[in-house]
């Protein structure tokens, strides 16, 4: 593609992000009365009411305004806040009403007053937290943030690793018990978990440069392409037993998303199901753990081209744009709806395929994902995205942000996407 | 066997225990000068002189008093302290020399002043500070015990556990960045540091009875039977790589064993090597394991019948007596000598044997061993025993301690065989 359509697009996500994603976030999210962040918001972005502050959607909002602001976004203004200034309001937040004083690690969720609704641990949680506290100090300096990445850092090496079989469980009561199995999740480790447990030892590495950092951070890469990616297709499984045989893809009573199952709590194709979405996250999140690493691609090269590749050839809808939710690992789609995460990830993903393959189906991908999004998926009347369309692009939910939604993948999509594309214009 | 046979051999352990084997120890290893003990001692049971303090000498001294004390022998007298008194003071320098301030967990080695020689984090040796300063606790209620236990006990899991394979790393520097490859030792796993985890972890769930410490025991028991024990003959494999595969048989540079190599480093059977003391300690340990996690034997009763029968049916010398050093996993005997740790292990080991499986071949092994110790090993001028004999019993190396022989196996032998015969004897 040209130069001029690299700076168009470059300019579309560039407006979107400043005058639309983060005022959206800057005018509404601080509760000023209670501390921390106001995350549930209707498609008009007016307060939903919920009365819950969530391990995740606190955590992700400080990774957001710490993110952000590290990428130059978003200084102070006459009537808002700047986004490390709110960033430090969540930390304060997260710190005094979140975390455990007795048995360590961040409660699961508080009420608005921060009073606590669920002191379980959940390690999907508690990466969210050593990677927002890793960044938050790489963007401000403020040093709480790495001494409590440290703290759960260490509290996941003691209580989650598993020492048989390698790898994290995954669900704790507050004491950090191992949770039973079923739905209780105590018996099955996830893709998710341990996607996210890169990207969070990729920031705390990125922070600290301690060696067991780095170590852990290589052991987790090794296991997700050596045991979680799929051997022959490369592709995400998102669920395993503890000894790594693939398990059929349940529900847990804990979720992290709002993900659809059927109604007695299984896949449609539970033990054949991979996530466009989640394949090209994890291929630009292990290329930018290893740029952090100083290891060169060419190791993970055929990996990485799998994910990628099986995203771009049989995930991008390319009749009415944008990528399908899921499929098989062989590449028929079972899920032709358009989620908001995934359209971001694969931006990032399409952008990173293309600078390091040098193939135009990746450009031809992100171009179709980019138009999408902005042609349907934002919500422009407010300045956030639909959380889930059907595949002509017609909201099906409408909520802006609720605890599991909220900005960090949105706006880390603009940021990121930008980033790649400053990188590909010629100047 | 009648009653009368039981009752003459406990009499022959116990008389060999408290007139021998204790007042050896008690007589000359404290070191009221520099603190700690000396573990050094020539034939005569002299000090010999060497100018170092082991980890492993020093946390098996504490063991042996602290786990003796516990089992009723040996109070104070006019002219000796008393068995607790003994532990608490190697408590005392173990606690003030050899632990890292900085870094935490224990150096190697110091010389007697107490002087860092080998600063260097060990995982053998690690293993033993958790065994026996929860066993001190146990014996004594001196909380400083379990406090410095679980210490390490985190250490471990932060930085000697392997989140990709399972299992724990071994060879670490002083900061606990894991050594290199090869002779450093940093790529492998061995059966004997994992064996001794599990003795480690049971005294410490035994003291705790903490759920964390109880689940890290149940992985590592996985660990044992699930990969390091032979997947056909039940006997253990020495040495592995990180992923599991077996590896062959090499001469680490921190050994904690005079353990015989060729002069390259490497076994003359380096992949087909199993030690019959290794075998029946790793059985009647995960018997002593379960009786404190309050688990059935059933479970494991094929692989603990694989590991005894093997020592019984081809470890035993029925010539000359005792048990042979080691042999093929599939039974053939290499190394026909006679090590004093094998003996040792091997009664408690048949002894246990004969308690489950009611095989009179268990009891008529025992009695041979036992025989072979009490008329050849046992070095009744001075009350210890020899390191090493001829397969005839004529002595090979004549020092009754140095850092890696001291009192823990022969001692404990003793006071778990006479609970053992205890149970078996009809009152």
């Amino acid at each position: 593609m040209t130069n001029e359509t690299l700076l168009r697009c470059r300019q579309e996500l560039h407006t979107h992000l400043t005058t639309e994603l983060l005022p959206f976030w800057t005018a509404r999210t601080a509760d000023y009365v209670n501390g921390g962040f106001i995350t549930h918001f209707d498609q008009h972005g007016r307060d939903s009411g919920e009365d819950e502050k969530s391990l995740i959607a606190q955590t992700r909002s400080i990774y957001t305004y710490s993110s952000a602001h590290r990428a130059g976004y978003g200084g102070e203004t006459e009537d808002q806040p700047s986004l490390a200034d709110l960033a430090r309001h969540g930390v304060d937040y997260l710190l005094t009403r979140m975390w455990d004083n007795e048995h360590g690690g961040f409660y699961w969720m508080t009420n608005r007053k921060g009073e606590v609704l669920n002191d379980q641990k959940i390690v999907y949680g508690q990466s969210f937290a050593i990677y927002c506290l890793s960044e938050y100090t790489l963007a401000t300096g403020d040093l709480r943030g790495v001494e409590y990445a440290e703290k759960v850092f260490d509290l996941l090496q003691k209580y989650a690793s598993d020492t048989c079989y390698g790898g994290y469980f995954e669900m704790f009561d507050r004491a950090w018990t191992l949770k039973g199995p079923g739905a209780a999740g105590g018996n099955r480790k996830t893709l998710d978990a341990h996607m996210h447990l890169m990207e969070a030892f990729t920031s705390l590495y990125e922070c600290t440069r301690q060696p067991i950092h780095r170590r852990k951070l290589l052991e987790v890469i090794s296991l997700l392409v050596g045991r979680i990616m799929h051997p022959v297709y490369g592709t995400g499984v998102p669920q395993f037993w503890a000894d790594w045989r693939v398990a059929p893809q349940i529900k847990f009573d804990i979720i992290w998303g709002w993900d659809r199952f059927t109604e007695d709590g299984v896949k449609r194709e539970a033990e054949d199901n991979t996530s466009y979405g989640h394949n090209a996250e994890f291929a630009w999140l292990l290329l930018h753990a290893l740029d952090v690493l100083e290891i060169p691609y060419e190791t993970y090269f055929n990996k990485l081209q799998k994910a990628l590749s099986h995203a771009a050839d049989h995930g991008v809808d390319w009749e009415f744009g944008g990528v399908f939710v899921e499929g098989a690992h062989s590449g028929h789609v079972y899920d032709r709806e358009k989620e908001f995460w995934q359209q971001a990830e694969v931006l990032i993903g399409f952008l990173d395929a293309y600078r390091i393959f040098g193939d135009e189906k990746y450009w031809k991908a992100y171009e179709n994902v980019h138009r999408f999004v902005l042609d349907k998926m934002v919500n422009h009347e407010v300045g956030e995205w639909w959380p889930l369309m059907t595949r002509q692009g017609v909201p099906i939910w409408t909520h802006m942000s609720h605890s599991w939604k909220i900005n960090y993948h949105t706006v880390r999509s603009m940021v990121q996407s930008i980033r790649r594309l400053d990188r590909l214009i010629e100047t």
